[in-house]
């Protein structure tokens, strides 16, 4: 299989397709809409995951574990939750195969469920379930819980990490005594949330509250950031919902508050997942392939040796070493690639390809000199470098690099939000430069959906720092007091 | 819910039950036989997942994620693989819900998949169909790869941690070009195993391997570390399968060597569950509540303020922030209990049936003294400390703690581990103190599952270190050279 991408300018959806392939991130599996994800994409998911771990246990959550089945009647208890999830639900029915008369394999039709279990789309109905043993006084408010799991979504059609029929994630589900705090919870974890793309991923994202027909099924309010791709579609990144006492409600969950009154607990929930993956991918990597933030990068540099005899390589071999001794004391993560089976060219395409941050060349001539070559993934610039100066140079441009993806994908977003005051520009600025586009809107959702089926473009969130200035909706007329972000999205 | 435990020796298994529950580990859910892990128990998980993923890392493996769901005619492909699971398999045979006349949410008849779905049992079969993409030539070999997933396996009778129809497990899955190394391969993850358990869980065990009868669905051998509980029962804690060519086999996996030639692929897969939280539980702990190792704790030191007033708390406070502030940096965890809503009595109680290895009380007396008292979890020794000798004090007495529990069970071990001659001997030694019974056998299952059949008692392993010893089979009387270990087991 060549190495060599399609471009972004030709068909960046296979590009995408094709890079998340070739650079070994994952890949189709045998199951109809899952996906594998290889040790390389995997590497970078755990790093994503120990870093939001991190924000989310400073923030007071503790990680458990709950069921990955839920009783179709638990299921059924919050209406427009099952409205929102009955439609792409993996039903198990049966415990037990069994071998039929000729010795094939079946199902055992004696082996019938009584009542029907959902693979998990989510953990609202099973973690209020327990919630409601867990919750007697205001002393046991709040809780503050978070898991890992996955989770299954039977979407008729998939992409690799941003939608398969199961992906991995994490749920937050706090409960809380009063509404204040559950509203506050939602809306720190939207700026933990936020904090983690920009500052770990380099993506810049809006952040807002959606729309009515855009909320999770069962909330109240729905936080979302949201991020810009390189096509100039967005891609909703994360989420954080106030889910009132919807839950408490539909599970009988109340608590007895400090002067003695019985009242139902308020709730929220908060997730993102392996979707993230094909944000990050699409918002840094270029037609070489990957471009990895240095912060999420399994391998952050690379050290390749360039030489004719095993003399020489010993001799590179040891300078290495000093300087991989270096990198090590500073938690920089490093490979040294001396394996001979391939070419020096072969590895420096390979390493771009999984967007390896900086790739140090060294060869017989560097010895002599006491220098090496450094080549920056982002920029491609190379520089040569004194022995004595690598490792403040290697430090130093790991920082820069991770500054400069974030101000490129910034200047990137800015230059693709697009405030419109007609439909007609509304249409010109999707058909053309695309991005995000700020309008008035009228607040209803028939406007919303009759912009929808003319554009495909949908609201991707009221930003929270929306600022109140009257105007006409774009496609009613109708008044409106402050713009919303619309977009084509993922 | 009262705190107080029935004891061991009046009900081990409600004990254990009871234990579980108390010490906020796990609970049932409201779906058959699927436990909820609780923030304490999952913490300690988590101590459990972080050590064995790096002592995992250290020996050359990655992560990866592989498919919850396996298509039916994967699973059939492996002919014992298929018999050893299909009793036990939860089917998936929809992906779709709908609303009925009354509105009555009912699975969709219309959305019935072709094939059924296998919720993995465990995933040798979807894992070696994606290696067959994978693997080429000697060049990509081995691969070297480990996932965290949960699994489900519908057993009728469940215990929390024990026996569950979900439970959490890591799970290896390696390739090789040559027998010998996927032999040594699946000796080394034995021995990474053995190390973890003694290392950490303070818990000591035989390294094995299994009888043929007893070995994993498709392996050719199944290498085991076995624990002994403070029942007299034994626990096989974690297996590694060395398992030929069979699944390379089934999928039709084959490498070109450096020769040119075809040849299969050589193969291993090992395992550690949640059930290793019911090992450490039962190993350990007493009447009291969890007895925890040191480093599987998820709090070391829990400080209990004795005070009347305001102002003693704020003096007391002044002087554990000093503490904490020097165990932060000690890497030692600890939790400040300065609640006023429960009392010092209390907060003892709680932190003894929940493990915490070290509890410092500190109170007025103390801050005019100098002094305070810390109380040891495993043997409740008090003893009055200097304020400089407690950060040493700390931590030679954690080591300490951590030595002693294993000494502890491996005295218990080996005291129970008891060399019969005869059938009778064998039989009483079960009826009497129970462990492991040391016995020549015939080889013969037939032997096995009559021995099995009397007394309840099976083959845990042979160990790897028996030594060759002519004797006579205790039940047979046939030739046999060496012990193998019997016992009653979880």
């Amino acid at each position: 299989m060549s190495n060599k991408l399609i471009s972004r300018e030709e068909d960046y959806s296979k590009w995408y397709n094709e890079l998340v392939v070739k650079a070994d991130l994952a890949e189709n599996s045998g199951v109809r809409g899952c996906m594998v994800i290889k040790p390389y994409g995997y590497a970078i998911w755990e790093k994503m995951q120990a870093e939001l771990d991190r924000m989310f246990k400073e923030t007071g959550h503790e990680n458990a574990y709950f069921p990955l089945f839920i009783p179709k009647s638990y299921f059924s208890k919050e209406a427009s939750h099952v409205d929102g999830f009955a439609k792409e639900c993996a039903v198990v029915t049966h415990y037990r195969l069994k071998n039929d008369d000729n010795g094939k394999v079946i199902v055992d039709e004696d082996a019938k469920l009584e009542e029907e279990l959902i693979v998990r789309p989510t953990s609202e109905t099973i973690i209020w379930d327990t919630y409601r043993k867990w919750i007697e006084s205001y002393r046991d408010l709040p809780i503050l819980v978070n898991q890992w799991a996955n989770v299954v979504r039977w979407e008729m059609r998939t992409r690799l990490f941003l939608r398969t029929a199961e992906f991995l994630w994490q749920e937050g589900h706090t409960a809380h005594a009063t509404e204040q705090e559950a509203i506050e919870e939602s809306q720190q974890m939207q700026r933990v949330y936020a904090e983690f793309a920009e500052n770990f991923m380099a993506m810049p994202v809006v952040k807002g509250f959606k729309s009515e027909s855009e909320r999770f099924a069962g909330a109240l309010e729905t936080y979302t950031i949201e991020a810009l791709m390189q096509d100039g579609k967005a891609l909703q990144a994360g989420t954080s919902h106030f889910l009132g006492q919807n839950f408490a409600k539909a599970f009988d969950v109340k608590f007895t508050t400090k002067e003695g009154k019985r009242e139902h607990v308020w709730a929220t929930s908060w997730g993102v997942s392996t979707r993230l993956m094909g944000a990050l991918v699409m918002t840094h990597s270029d037609d070489k392939g990957l471009v990895l933030p240095p912060k999420l990068a399994p391998i952050q540099v690379v050290i390749v040796p360039i030489h004719k005899t095993d003399e020489q390589l010993d001799a590179i071999s040891e300078k290495v070493g000093e300087i991989t001794t270096e990198l090590k004391k500073k938690g920089i993560s490093f490979k040294f690639d001396h394996r001979t089976t391939y070419k020096p060219g072969w590895k420096f395409a390979e390493y771009e390809l999984k967007g390896v941050p900086l790739r140090i060349a060294i060869g017989p001539r560097d010895l002599e000199n006491g220098t090496l070559e450094i080549a920056r993934r982002d920029t491609f610039e190379k520089k040569i470098i004194s022995f004595e100066d690598t490792i403040s140079h290697i430090e130093d441009t790991l920082e820069e690099m991770q500054q400069n993806l974030f101000n490129k994908a910034l200047d990137f977003r800015d230059n693709h939000i697009t405030e419109v005051e007609t439909f007609e520009e509304f249409k010109e600025v999707l058909k053309g430069k695309g991005g995000f586009v700020s309008a008035h809107w009228d607040g209803t959702i028939e406007t919303e959906n009759r912009i929808k089926d003319l554009t495909k473009a949908t609201i991707r969130c009221i930003p929270n720092d929306a600022k109140v200035e009257e105007g006409k909706c774009v496609f009613s007329g109708a008044i409106s007091n402050r713009r919303v972000l619309f977009a084509k999205a993922y």
